[in-house]
């Protein structure tokens, strides 16, 4: 259980939240809708960036990965390849009296609805045997509501890069490894929304699915497979520098999927660090063996430690998940293929020479340790021993003529959980006391200034001071194009400080006197820019204002 | 019916769509799923930048404009106070013979399923009467899939804005005249998807609802409504000049919704030409009062000329709906202010010391015209006479508190469309014979720099000459961080170009033998740029690369 204190943080979000439109529940007038949010004025700005900066990060500023935006009604196949329709589900039991209907590993924790002092498993109602209930929201497309026309709601936005892997292939001059990335919305029919927006039934996702070619393969090329200590794990430092012109593919060549595990782990590390969120803010957490799925071979998942984060058994905050990046093997496009009847392999002339050229029981190891493991997939996936057997040792003959599925790493990371890590990460509090006595509480928010949704706010030291306004609407003007301006002329100038740092905006430019050349030449055309986290107040030219902001603001 | 041209100008611009990763059919490997589409990484580029502007010109540019970010699936009564449970429908009608469902209005044109050689409406088999057909998708929220936990994916974005219209406007300090702009999916189960990407099941919605005083609240305080006339309708000046900081509130206090409506047009005409397309290819339809909805007051259609579009009864081409800007009066917030039981009004004191001052006849006049308008929107959304009368004159006598519903413009325009239309603009095709008589047919997309998905590609003129590798990868990486680079090194230079052409990228910028300095210090450290679409080339320095490249793209 949270404790009171954690709590009583989490109230002050949600109510700063409100306050100042980051976050409205939906249908709010209506009496809200159980499991949705609406991003305010703030809120929105604040997502866009954080939406744009890992789009940014993950493609533009990477020769080696191409975007895609799918629907999120696609063909319900897609959910059957994916396990989707077959296991996405939590277990349910109906009540006989009430007729409710709970999570069946929840009984003891919720009120039954007719005697709320009681558990519903302390009710004496008789229960159903648990069923599974799938949490995909299921919705019918074309005029006839019949079992043909069922669709679904995405519950994750990957399944569309694996339906579309040949497509982008085919069309973006990507060669393994490469991957795909994806931002949009997703949804979940969670029984227990819960935890403000950090489990909501819909939510958007940020995912790449990088592809890589199997270990087998490297091997077969390169004679070894880079260890992952290729990486170096300060979480600062990887084989990438800070500009990708000394991340040259030659570099990568020999990568397995363990490096590459590792090298997205530490890539998404940076990225949250440089969106404000330190490494002591974080927690890691390693799938064991009995966590993974059956066809992962690992799956990290990057936590923050939020207010209603649970303590371990050590007293120990570990916290929830952001992200989780997973070495999925070639599960993915092993399905689509089995379900489309599509290949989903793709060929490699260097794989092809380099096997010709391969010593006999070299070739003899790698096909067994390749059929292997597509035996043991598609066992896994329900295929009978001897058309396992048939179709592994057809998959592990492609070796030779060049050809392979490819395995993924999928880094996956969830944009409204990373909403509140960011929200919850900059909140913080002064209690003041001023001369009369009289205490007040003001909140800053202390976003980096790359996700801060308002970058600068423009004042004029008086609003009805002609000169001062058109001086302060001159300088918004410069900077408008280029950021997020807030131009506000109401109220004293601390009040309009106060209302910014709540708003977390990293700077605000104040035009005064001085600016119109009252106090000389010196200072005419100059403003004061006073820094959110700890009130300092310079002054700058304004043909160097530009600049400056964007260099902090980028 | 298209003409056979236009019918092969579609289908080579789906097939490049196809051929170069702009738009791909949805769950294709899965033999496709009817009126959905996924945008592959050109047209993920290209919708994104479309986004990205409109935002920028909506909310980021202006001091006027709030941005939100509502959820896809709301409070079901929200539909219900919009309107499109009841009416958001097509006619269907059953076949009582085949069990096919048809659209009522169509049965001439559809051929029968069990006789295609018939239409249906000739065909014998007995029909239910036509019965309406809702378009919007249906689900359930929550583990029961009663009745009581139905909801819908929204068909607009719209109804989002005015749900959260209080909280936004407590949130935000913006006073009417402002507006709340939202970018997101919506939903539509259309019985006949069809042209392309123009009419399908999701797309995506760029909306502004901005909210203005009744042109009584307008008169009672500035004593006369500005005419429409005082925006100038070359469509290239408006009210507002080029910056925003001619943009006083002064300028607009006494405007009504006739001038509003007018500069919304020309606002939204000047943001397709600012992207591309020129007037020429624009069309505008004004509805008649005939089709108006009984609460507009006047709507605007943007239309495109797209090769589909129709010619009217004197053989021109006026084109398909790419926006729609429509007069909404104070329909939308009163109906939720109805539904929700929540007051949807606002307070201005402005008003309120206006009204104090009125003489007792202006009074007089101004309160029945508000009455008047009042009592006819309660009526035609079925209040009984004497409730409509009682509520009317309620909200009459909040003038002289200074108390009213505020009135809407609503530019709505369609993502999907836009990029439909950006992209059949920028087709061009040249047909061109080379030495051996052979003759070839190249593509080039004119893409407006600001939209083009690639904005920049840099060439190595050699791939295995080391260091014009590496200059082309600092070139690429100076760039990169301020836009969407493609770096390619595959093939010759002439190759890359018309890849290029194909891709609509604006400039190439290549790095040859005399950048390294080899015809001396002159030429050192220049790159030959060239331009897409008229394939000329210049020199210019490094240095001075990414300002020229940031004049053209922004």
């Amino acid at each position: 259980m949270a404790e009171p204190k954690e709590n009583l943080q989490m109230e002050k979000i949600v109510s700063l939240c409100k306050r100042r439109g980051f976050i409205f529940q939906s249908s709010e007038i209506y009496g809200g809708i159980n499991g949705f949010w609406d991003y305010g004025p703030l809120g929105a700005e604040l997502k866009r960036n954080v939406k744009e900066l890992w789009w940014h990060a993950m493609t533009r500023q990477r020769d080696d990965v191409a975007g895609l935006e799918a629907t999120i009604i696609m063909h319900p196949k897609i959910w059957e390849a994916s396990g989707h329709i077959a296991t996405f589900s939590d277990p349910m039991i109906d009540c006989k009296t009430c007729k409710g209907r709970f999570r069946a590993d929840q009984t003891g924790e919720i009120p039954c609805p007719q005697k709320p002092s009681k558990m519903v498993s302390e009710c004496p109602g008789e229960k159903t045997e648990a069923r599974p209930f799938n949490l995909m929201f299921k919705s019918h497309y074309g005029p006839l509501e019949s079992d043909e026309n069922v669709c679904y709601l995405r519950p994750e936005t990957a399944q569309a890069i694996f339906a579309q892997f040949k497509n982008v292939l085919e069309t973006s001059r990507q060669k393994v490894p490469f991957g795909i990335a994806q931002v949009g919305k997703a949804f979940r029919n969670e029984v227990t929304p819960r935890n403000f927006t950090f489990r909501s039934r819909e939510f958007e996702q940020m995912e790449l699915e990088f592809f890589i070619k199997p270990d087998e393969v490297i091997e077969a090329i390169h004679g070894s497979v880079a260890s992952a200590d290729v990486i170096r794990s300060s979480g600062r430092v990887s084989a990438h520098s800070e500009s990708q012109s000394g991340f040259t593919s030659a570099a990568t060549d020999n990568w397995g999927w363990e490096a590459w595990h590792k090298y997205w782990v530490e890539e998404r590390v940076k990225f949250y660090e440089g969106i404000g969120l330190s490494r002591e803010t974080l927690g890691f957490h390693h799938q064991t063996p009995a966590e993974l799925a059956h066809y992962a071979r690992a799956c990290t998942d990057i936590l923050f430690k939020f207010p209603f984060s649970k303590k371990d058994e050590h007293g120990n905050v570990t916290g929830d998940e952001l992200e989780g990046i997973a070495a999925r093997s070639d599960f993915d496009l092993s399905q689509h293929q089995r379900f489309s009847g599509k290949p989903m392999g793709v060929f490699d002339d260097e794989l092809r020479a380099a096997w010709a050229k391969l010593p006999k029981e070299k070739q003899d190891e790698l096909w067994k340790r390749y059929y292997e493991n597509r035996k043991r997939y598609l066992e896994k996936s329900g295929v009978a021993t001897e058309q396992a057997s048939k179709d592994a040792t057809e998959d592990a003959n492609g070796l030779a003529k060049g050809q392979y599925i490819p395995h993924v790493i999928e880094p996956s990371a969830g944009v409204d959980r990373l909403i509140l890590a960011l929200i919850a990460n900059a909140y913080s509090e002064i209690t003041e006391t001023d001369e009369k006595s009289k205490t007040e509480t003001r909140v800053t928010m202390k976003f980096h200034p790359r996700v801060a949704p308002i970058k600068v706010a423009v004042l004029p030291l008086l609003k009805n001071k002609h000169e001062l306004v058109g001086k302060a609407q001159e300088v918004r003007d410069l900077l408008r194009p280029w950021m997020n301006v807030f131009y506000d002329e109401a109220g004293s100038i601390g009040r309009r400080y106060a209302r910014q740092d709540e708003a977390g905006t990293p700077f605000c430019v104040t035009v005064d006197f001085d600016t119109l050349g009252e106090k000389g030449d010196e200072l005419k055309d100059t403003v004061t820019i006073r820094h959110r986290d700890d009130g300092q107040q310079e002054r700058l030219k304004i043909s160097g204002l530009l600049e400056f902001l964007l260099c902090k603001i980028r």
